[in-house]
């Protein structure tokens, strides 16, 4: 199995699923191809959240600002899985969820003919090569070299404070919710009572639906983190955040 | 097979797909994510339409406005086909049209650690399930017990009247067509000739390209009901409707 | 294998599936179905691009100005690939970039019961058809008839001048590139240097990233052409170009 992720929109994914299918009759599974332009944070945090949910495979990802300068293309294996792209960390996160032990090795790869489309010609030949070979794509040495520099990419950690937790918003979803990096405990033993984001008061609820239409709740998202939403409405506009807001989550003791 | 349908845009699907290739190698195939945002009587419309024409499955089905509330999960064996999502009658309509014999059946799960993904956590586990076990996942009588109560859904009937027909607008598809709730039958003897809805005239035409590109026209679709439609236009914007919008279609008897 | 292309956005393409799927156990790989609607060139021009990247399959494409009209509908053979869609020449470039031998069969089909919706009654039965009889499907004569009159369609070829090129945008891609009917060879000796199009001076190079994040440059992209973009920005806005638009390239002979 070959999952594939980008930014690319359409259809500039279906030449990497020719070029694989090419190579391999693997099959292949869309994560998504409208990641935010660019944005490699994102597409982390997305994979992070999405890959675990599968069975081992190999995750070629494609975000990649620097497509056409000297940055590296990677594998990282992550115990039976194996995740291909850019050497710009947004393989890093996912890995290090879908195994403890995480290596990874730089591709040696023919210039291709174009410099400005590395999933066709870069990324999607070695996701097929890799799927193909398995693990002795690894062992063989002679097109993935063992490295032990790399780019990383850690999300940033929330401050825990006397009268709550200061955070901020990694992503917002296709629905408006506003993901923030607080884990989703702070808020559990919460639920019911109210707290104040960024001054601003709002009911601390475990669903969407436990407000009224229209209304803003803070809860915890199926991704474990505390998110800012509103009932059948935008989170990110009810709350005047976007990707790297702050939030300064405070624990009022009101209670419902 | 498996169908998945949602309306959770991207890139959720991904982890339901994961979530069922852990425990099944079924063909998985994608109805649509973008239906419009928790507008269960879209869906219901959408499914009842594409459904059809798809061979014995198993379809799972997520859009859920009361999800995380005391709604419960039901599975709808239709014929050969089966339907797996929420308890809002989202399922019936595509069930009704798939076979004569409808049985429901509440789907007993655990609670999922995610209040807010049951997608994920709930349904696609539920498909699977299905899928593997056949027919037999019912009769055990396990974890899925036949239900006589269950939440229904069914489109309004239009009115009949001496000069015509009032309806009202189901869906609009992407091209801006406006579906009606109006049986093709009512137009389909009066191609050629003249029609008004809610007054405006419209030339009823049996095929798009038959006015002029920006023009108006009533038509039938390709789902068999009447249609306010515009040439490579949109026609919900030129007959100013929307979903739920009367529609009163008069027989002006004006000819070509 | 069977690969799917068109305008239909969501979610008509599932009963395409569904469609091919009860006649046949093909693997079927979306292309794109947010081509723009009813734009022939822009389809015809994108499917060029990316099939070529695929082994051979029955590619299924429905972009259809003139559906329920009289025109026909048509398979074209290309070396061990068949495009199947409206006789309308969106298939003609892709098939020659295929294959040097095309030939092009008539679809003799019944009247289906829907003017509207030829992808799902026409083109989706055609193309499961041929994938299940393969190359035999045009050798009985019977529901494939040889023709040697169809509509073709070649892009516009640009002029070389004296002091340049002139050319025209022939799609633009979701990113904002516009891109030319310009080969990229008369860009290629050029890179590091500057020109002017339409009079505004634009540096050329390789690579999006030789630029900074907001500048505007001339490339060649992943098809071979010349582009109009800026980097992690849209080109089309920034040269006030769509596609249809003139495109004067001079050489000014400034450098880096």
């Amino acid at each position: 199995m070959i999952t594939l992720s980008s930014d690319f929109g359409s259809p500039y994914p279906a030449a990497m699923k020719g070029t694989i299918l090419r190579h391999s009759d693997a099959r292949i599974v869309d994560i998504a191809h409208d990641f935010p332009r660019q944005d490699v944070e994102a597409a982390a945090f997305w994979l992070r959240e999405v890959l675990p949910y599968f069975p081992p495979a190999v995750h070629c990802v494609v975000v990649d600002p620097g497509v056409g300068t000297e940055r590296a293309a990677v594998a990282v294996r992550a115990g039976e899985h194996v995740l291909v792209g850019p050497d710009n960390g947004v393989l890093l996160p996912a890995a290090r969820q879908l195994a403890d032990d995480v290596s990874v090795f730089e591709i040696d790869y023919d210039d291709p003919g174009s410099t400005t489309f590395h999933g066709r010609d870069v990324f999607a030949p070695a996701a097929a090569t890799i799927h193909e070979m398995g693990v002795d794509a690894f062992e063989t040495g002679e097109r993935f070299a063992h490295v032990s520099e790399y780019v990383d990419l850690r999300f940033p950690e929330p401050t825990e404070r006397a009268d709550g937790v200061a955070g901020e918003v990694l992503v917002v979803d296709g629905f408006g919710n506003a993901i923030t990096n607080v884990p989703g405990e702070y808020l559990a033993e919460r639920f019911g009572s109210d707290v104040t984001v960024n001054g601003v008061w709002a009911p601390a609820r475990q669903t969407y639906a436990a407000v009224e239409a229209g209304s803003r709740l803070v809860t915890v998202g199926s991704h474990g983190n505390v998110e800012l939403a509103v009932n059948r409405g935008r989170g990110d506009e009810r709350f005047s955040v976007s990707p790297g807001s702050r939030v300064r989550l405070r624990w009022t003791g009101g209670g419902q």
